[in-house]
């Protein structure tokens, strides 16, 4: 499970003393954050369940900050990934780096296991992110057009289209920049040239205020003021079982090496 | 030689038939261009010296415009790359892929060798690009600290400070979108929380507008007015005889791969 936390969105954050309380009894193995770490109560809490603590760096500064802070694992995301950027020390998109740059850099400053996210979407990707010191690999997009996703069919419908090879960060959707296929709502509020408006409610008000329009153009069968969230390799994205991409990607990850 | 040329640029681009007479006797074996490509009639020209030609490409549409107009083979630059962007199809900056995205889907819609640029700093970010399919790999800003290289002093003195980990895209140098380490000018003069302006002077323009400035700032031994062009790995760059670069970086390949 992946959690939004940390200082930058510590009063709207989902994950409290509550959240941890209901996640106890399951004891996962592996907690994901995202946007940070928790407080060090809670963070305690989780670890005291045995499990191990991954969290996003967007740059090295994170990634410091984290391994400081107690994570068992860094997962650096490149700006090609999908969705919400993890940045959480600082909000100024020009820190973001593409994977090619962010991964080694990572791996050079801490002394964690670092896991590559953002592009990586088929064995060659994998193999790249190997070679430049990945310990492993965090894939999202290449999954959302299985049939296991729980993609919304509109969703579905924009990954497949043309429209896939041109992606934005955006905040118009959440109040927090992420990454999604361009769309009415992004080329409408973007300024300036981007799909970023200062406007935009603050993370996660936005979605409430979105919501009138988009349940009304969903209504009419239109994705005007869905959030499409992908990758920038979403072009890449096939309709195939989950266990199948797995095995594809797999083949790209060379044992011993 | 990397010139610039193409549509976008044409009527102010330093290519043209007294460059083409000038450099006809050297019958260069390799020329590359930025920003598209020459005029047919020039491209014409070029080729009947037995010149293989490369031109760079930031998008899909782009790799398939220079394959459909007589490219050679195509750089796919990822928005790592130090200095100038090769886009000349589209000035939307979101359409700007990292390499670990463009790449794969460039080497899959085209039928030429393609060389990775953007990002590549060492041996590992070599054998990354060999494994997304790249025939090979342009590398600029790792060699900007070679002693060979015509870096200015207060160009290399930013690339071996704590500035070098933050760079970002700008139009207010040249009035075209270049990477550089981020100073003054950019801070001050971009816009929306970019270094990016909308009313820096057409390219290449800017420079000229800029020049006042940045010659005061230098004389008084100041980069803010200096255009740091460097990619998003430069925070690798070394001081170190060029040989031995390309031999550290040609290690990262792997022959009859």
């Amino acid at each position: 499970m992946s959690l939004p936390t940390g200082p930058a969105v510590a009063a709207r954050t989902p994950f409290g003393a509550e959240a941890a309380e209901l996640l106890a009894a399951f004891r996962p193995p592996v907690v994901s954050f995202h946007f940070g770490l928790p407080e060090p109560a809670l963070l305690a809490q989780v670890k005291a369940w045995g499990a191990k603590v991954l969290s996003s760096a967007t740059t090295v500064d994170e990634a410091l900050w984290l391994q400081a802070h107690g994570a068992d694992a860094i997962v650096a995301q490149g700006l090609e990934a999908g969705g919400h950027r993890g940045h959480f020390l600082h909000d100024d998109l020009s820190l973001q780096q593409g994977t090619l740059a962010l991964l080694p850099q990572v791996v050079r400053a801490v002394q964690l296991p670092v896991i590559a996210a953002g592009g990586i979407a088929d064995a060659a990707g994998v193999a790249a992110a190997q070679a430049l010191g990945a310990a492993g690999v965090q894939v999202g997009t290449a999954y959302l057009l299985c049939p296991e996703a729980q993609t919304a069919p509109l969703h579905r419908q924009a990954l497949a289209s043309a429209a896939v090879g041109h992606t934005a960060l955006t905040n118009v959707f959440t109040g927090r920049p992420a990454r999604g296929i361009v769309n009415r709502a992004m080329r409408a509020l973007g300024q300036g040239g981007t799909a970023i408006s200062p406007l935009a409610p603050d993370f996660p008000l936005a979605a409430s205020a979105m919501a009138p329009l988009r349940a009304a153009a969903e209504q009419a069968g239109r994705d005007d003021f869905t959030p499409l969230w992908a990758g920038q390799s979403a072009a890449l994205c096939r309709p195939m079982p989950a266990a199948e991409l797995t095995r594809a990607l797999a083949a790209g990850w060379q044992a011993g090496r």
